[in-house]
Order: structure tokens, then C-alpha cells, then sequence
């Protein structure tokens, strides 16, 4: 067993509007030995997701909210470090839900073997994870996109919206991203082959989006909310699908949610408008990563990954993914 | 032909909230003859519907806007004063889109024949007419009830709501209603049945709902929006679906629309909002007036209608549909 500490980010208080410093607290200690069934992981990478922003909130979710006290959910890849569950060693490869911590002592069954040779471990939290199974669950079994239909993606330059709108693309569709900032527009078209791309900081996006879509939104991939929703659903064509995957833009109000005040929208064009959640999928994400893996290799289908190093970085790097800064998938290094 | 003379509404300006008396002309006219393949109809009885209020607006919607100048546009019951078209004579009783006026020239293919003896005229502007059918369709079709589901409509004693309701405890769900004012209410668990029913202008609508959908939402049938849609959207259960068929609190809106604040809810319960319009199911209109009239015969399903005598009380008849003082399918008796 390592004689390491282990360096954890607890749920220190539930914030108000953008998390503080002063919502967590730093803790090093021991790490648990792991008891029967358990493996004790050194985590190496940690994957920061603007949905943790509503796991700290108290209320009924999709998912019970992160207790006060308790080590702040993410999910993770590492190794073995000491094993008590039989099909694992040290020196394994595996993902799980590690929390922000750098020692993580959990159930071998909540964890899944990884292999380091076929894609780096970041990869494992971006395109043939979580990231990845959102994406092409969300925009393949809600979003329903046939070829030659337009499709729209908001969040284009993060890790979800940049790996839907390739995906789209692979499907034969017209994809367009809304991303800010000039960099990442330039990076969806030349880099990831979108059709086109909007600037959402420095363009009318109405304007733009009639420009880009000339035939109209068949799929809206949301995941930004707020006005760029109200934008899309102004420009819908009859029968589209609006996937609602999240609000970043509403996620630190300490007002209530602006709602979209185009919904009626969806009736003029009997349009529909649906929610996802990723866990829904469980059973279908193997054969969904081995089919994204096969286009990885056939160049098709890339992944970026935005790293800073350092777990004592957490509270002002989690920060990233809702000024806009961050740009791909946004991961901690442990 | 008729020595009448057609009394007819126009549209004479686009309304700014409230459609006033001044956005109407009432012109007085002898009917023009019907032409090859026409036929004149007295017109008996007109539908006033939500919808109408649309209609009046400039801008792309689901169908065009009733130009400045022309006869409003309405659905109406009459009968055959004079016909030049094949399979049409003197004496028949016709349904179509006659316009707000006692006297129409209309082509013959845009009418149906209706059989007063099955059912008195003004059943075929609500249960049999396209009051029904967009309860039918976008009940069954869009809303998906199974059989122990609970079921929320909001407009319940209004024309498409009262259809709704009745229409899911015949597929065998509980039903709840949302009306204003006690007399509604009454008639929607005394006279159709519905399992609770509340009052949205005496009661928290979201509390009531809590006490009338124990098991939560599983259907939500909106014809009102608002803040009736936003109360409904926190309670509904995992797939839920909402029915966009209306939102008659915004119709006279001179302010934007309110979104629903609580669209969230559709992730976290990977649920779906989508709109309909009935002209969409005009290949199964008639195979659903079969199964409605069924229903009618059975003592399963009834319809209420409200008729105001009069088509020169149109302007303010049609006001009635938005103060929620209307009770019923609201039928104007020319």
C-alpha cells in the first residue's frame, strides 16, 4: 500500500451562483484500505463536467445531490494501486467514479478496466466516455438526425458539442456549431470539418443562424440554453427535435431559469423538444464506444482534451467551463 | 337563391393585445352567386376557438394570417341554399370553413356533409368537428396515455379539454382538470367524470396538483401555458409527455411570451414537450369520428356547448374564450 496521502475537494457548502473558493474544503489524510471487494485506485486524471454544477445544488434531480461533507463526485481514471476483488490487480487500468481525490478507495464493481495502448487515459474522459456516450446518445437516439438535415450544436468547442457535430457529420448531416470566440469557430470548421460556425460573442446568432441554415434547424442539440435556445427554436423547421442536454448558461443563476419564450415554437412546426440523461444508455455504451473508437482510427471522429495539472487547482479550474474559457474537455490532472 | 343579405365580420386591423371592437368592419352585402362548382350556404352556426386569436397575426405560423380586409376566418355548420356542384343540393347540411358570416360562397370540395339526425348541428363544431379531432389526435397520438397514467389538463371545461379528459378515463387513466371557478370544477368530476379537478383562480395550483397526482404527471395536456405549464413541469414523472396544443394565457400578450421556467424538468425526467396541430391528422378525421361518436352513443363521452345568439355579437362573443368566462365549446348562432 502506497504511503502517500490522499488529497480530497469535499462539499464544503452549497454556492450561490458561481461556486467559491469557500464552498470546498481541501482535506489530506490516509487513504481507507480497501476491504473485500475493493480496490484502492490512484487516480491520474479527473474529468470536470458542467453537470456537477447541479449535483452541489439540494433538491430532486436526475441524480441525488452531493451530501455537505462529502467528496465532491467526478469521474476519474487511474491505477491499482492495492486490490481486494478478484479480476483485479495492481497495475490495471480502470474508470470509475473516483470523486476529486487522488486516492480513491471504491467497490471493483463500479469500476471498468481501461487499456492505456489503445487511447490515452484523457480519452478515456472525453470521447469513449461519458462525454462521448452523451453525445452520441443524445443526438443519435434523441436527436434522430437523418442525412442531408441540418443540424445545430450549441457548446460546438466543448467536449460534447465538438464530438455531436462530428458525429452529425458522420451521418451525412449539416452541422453547424455556436461556440465563442474566433479560435474556436476557426478550430470546428478546419479542425473537425463543420459546415459552419458561429460566433456567438461577436455575431447576432439569429442573423448568423439564418445565414448558416438556410434550409432551417431540423436538430437542435442544446446545451447552453438562455437565448441561444430562444434563437434556435425561432428557426425550426416542421417536425425538428430539440435535445436538451443542458443549460450552462443558466446553471449559476441566482435568478430563476429564463425559459424559452419561443416554445410555441414547437407547436406551429410540431416540433418536439425532449430531455436525456446519459445513464439511461448504460447498457448500450460498449457497443457505442467500439463503433467510436473505430471512427477515432479511421480519422473521423477526433477528441481535444484542455489539461491543467494539479488537484489543488479544482475550485478556480472547474471555474473554466462556465466563463467560457475552457476549450475541449476540460480535465484535472491528479 | 336567397333576397338575404350576407352579414359578414372582416378583419379591419391587426390587434394589439385584446382584439377591440375597432379591429372589426361589419359589412352588409348580397351573397355573390355561387360559381361552377360552388354552393351557397347559410350559415347556422359558427366555431369561436383560441386559435382564432393567431390567426389575426401578421407573421409565418402553422397557416397564413387572415389578411386585412377579408371575412375572419371560422369553421362553421349551414345548409345548402343553392348549389352548381355535382353531389351537393338544396337542402343539405354542410361543414367547413364558412367564415364569419351568415351567408357563403365556398367550392364545394372544401365541405362535408353532416347528418343533423345523427347529432344536432353544433356537435359537429365541438366533439365531432375539429374540437374533437385535436382532442383525439393530440391526446392518443401525441400525449401516449397508457392505461393507470395520470393524466393533467389545463382549459379542462373548455372544448378540447373537456374532450381530452374524457377521452383518457375511457383509455384508463386518472384525469385531472385545471379550470376556474367552482362551477367548472364541479361539472368536470360530476358530469364527465374526471377524477379531480382544481381551481386555478382559488387554489395554489401547485400544492392541488401535488394532492390530485400522488403518483405525479405522466401526460400534460397544456392549452393555457404560463404559469400553469411551469406548475405542471415540476411535477411530472420519468417520460413524461407534454402536449403543446395552446397557450391561451399568452395569446394577448403585448409583452414577449413567458417562457417555462422549469423546462429543466424535461432533462432531469428525460421528458418530452411537442406541439400539434390537427390539420396534420386530416387522413384519420373520419375514422376518429366514428370511434368519438361511438363513445357519444355509449354515454362515454359528451360534449357542452356554449351559444351565443347572434353573429353581431362576434366582437365581444369572441372575448369570452379569453376572460375564461366561457364554459364549453363556444358556438355562435347566426
Amino acid at each position: 500500500m502506497t504511503d502517500a496521502l490522499n488529497c480530497q475537494y469535499r462539499l464544503a457548502a452549497r454556492p450561490v451562483g458561481l461556486p467559491k473558493k469557500s464552498d470546498w474544503e481541501y482535506v489530506t489524510a490516509p487513504p481507507r484500505a480497501p476491504g473485500e471487494g475493493e480496490v484502492l485506485v490512484g487516480v491520474e486524471y479527473l474529468s470536470l463536467d458542467p453537470a456537477m454544477r447541479g449535483w452541489m445544488n439540494e433538491g430532486k434531480s436526475y441524480i441525488a445531490p452531493v451530501k455537505l461533507g462529502d467528496v465532491m463526485r467526478a469521474l476519474g481514471v487511474g491505477k491499482v494501486l492495492e486490490s481486494k476483488a478478484a479480476g483485479f490487480a495492481a497495475g490495471d487500468y480502470v474508470s470509475g467514479g473516483f470523486g476529486i481525490q487522488s486516492l480513491a478507495t471504491v467497490p471493483a464493481k463500479d469500476c471498468t478496466k481501461i487499456d492505456p495502448r489503445l487511447a490515452p487515459l484523457p480519452v478515456y474522459l472525453n470521447v469513449l466516455g461519458m462525454t462521448g456516450m452523451t453525445a452520441y446518445f443524445g443526438l443519435l437516439e434523441v436527436g434522430e438526425p437523418k442525412p442531408g438535415e441540418t443540424v445545430v450544436v450549441s457548446g460546438a468547442a466543448g467536449a460534447v458539442g465538438a464530438t455531436v457535430g462530428q458525429i452529425a457529420k458522420i451521418k451525412g448531416c449539416r452541422v453547424v456549431g455556436i461556440a465563442g470566440g474566433p479560435e474556436k469557430c476557426k478550430f470546428l470548421i478546419d479542425e473537425l470539418g463543420f459546415d459552419a460556425a458561429i460566433d456567438y460573442k461577436a455575431e447576432n446568432v439569429s442573423k448568423a443562424l439564418r445565414a448558416a441554415c438556410p434550409a432551417g434547424i431540423d436538430v437542435y442539440f442544446d446545451n447552453v440554453g438562455g437565448d441561444i435556445l430562444d434563437a434556435c427554436l425561432a428557426q425550426i423547421n416542421l417536425r425538428a427535435r430539440i435535445v436538451i442536454c443542458g443549460a450552462i448558461s443558466q446553471y449559476n443563476n441566482t435568478t430563476a431559469v429564463k425559459g424559452p419564450a419561443n416554445y410555441l415554437s414547437l407547436l406551429v412546426n410540431r416540433a418536439r423538444m425532449q430531455g436525456m440523461v446519459v445513464f439511461d444508455y448504460a447498457a448500450k455504451y460498449a457497443k457505442a464506444a467500439r463503433e467510436m473508437a473505430g471512427w477515432m482510427q479511421a480519422g473521423k471522429l477526433q477528441g481535444r482534451e484542455d489539461i491543467v495539472e494539479g488537484i489543488e487547482t479544482f475550485p478556480e479550474t472547474l471555474l473554466k467551463l462556465f466563463s467560457g474559457e475552457n476549450f475541449g474537455k476540460l480535465v484535472l490532472k491528479v
